[in-house]
């Protein structure tokens, strides 16, 4: 069901660090950084020849990497997304298996514009898993 | 420098769990289990299309991921693995950056039968970084 591995998502409490970390000391090309008023997030990708790393930086008063970056202070691996062909197949799966969506289970549109599920970490190896459309 | 990501390691308390969750709900291809005890872990390959994920399992009294499967016993990620083209050139231009090698800053035989070596977290986001020969 799942295929590849989309991206790598790392939340950062110093996004220009971050990005001087990567370009300037691990030589990796790093786009410029785009708010998402909507998921409550700054993001930077790092392009890696197979796929990505996304820092995520906190963008207003309540954005959801907010108590993450209070519990890990340097930040650290907030997630890691697959795709999927088909998210409602794999929504359906899932949910028979016994796993747990997070939210209401209807997918949101996410920060690449395509269709999202978040499944619980506790089912995954203590990993928050997301899900987009391929 | 960076290159590939060559895996994501995510060190998990039950591998027969992970296994399961991977297979048959996520329905991706694994690989059988491998005792490596000269690095104190067994590992499981989850093949993704374009990566892999590798999961990690404490073998024998010092397994390296012990503290850290105590620390996080649901399990979670433990470090991410970038591929390098000259891994000594890759560690001297770390240095001069100002970035800390662990351990004696000679690169060992890692999991892969390659030079690796690890990379401070405080230095790169919170997160564990592996380099790899390619």
């Amino acid at each position: 069901m799942i295929g590849r591995l989309n991206h790598v998502a790392i939340a950062v409490p110093d996004l220009n660090a971050a990005v001087a970390q990567y370009s300037d000391v691990l030589g990796a090309e790093v786009t410029e950084a785009v708010d998402q008023p909507d998921h409550g997030v700054t993001v930077v990708f790092v392009n890696l020849p197979n796929t990505k790393i996304e820092f995520l930086y906190p963008l207003g008063e309540n954005s959801p990497i907010g108590n993450f970056l209070e519990k890990n202070p340097a930040g650290g691996i907030h997630h890691i997304c697959y795709e999927v062909d088909d998210i409602i197949a794999a929504r359906d799966k899932l949910k028979a298996e016994g796993a747990r969506v997070l939210g209401d289970g209807e997918p949101k549109i996410g920060a690449h514009n395509k269709p999202v599920l978040f499944l619980h970490p506790k089912d995954f190896c203590g990993t928050l898993v997301e899900l987009e459309q391929a």
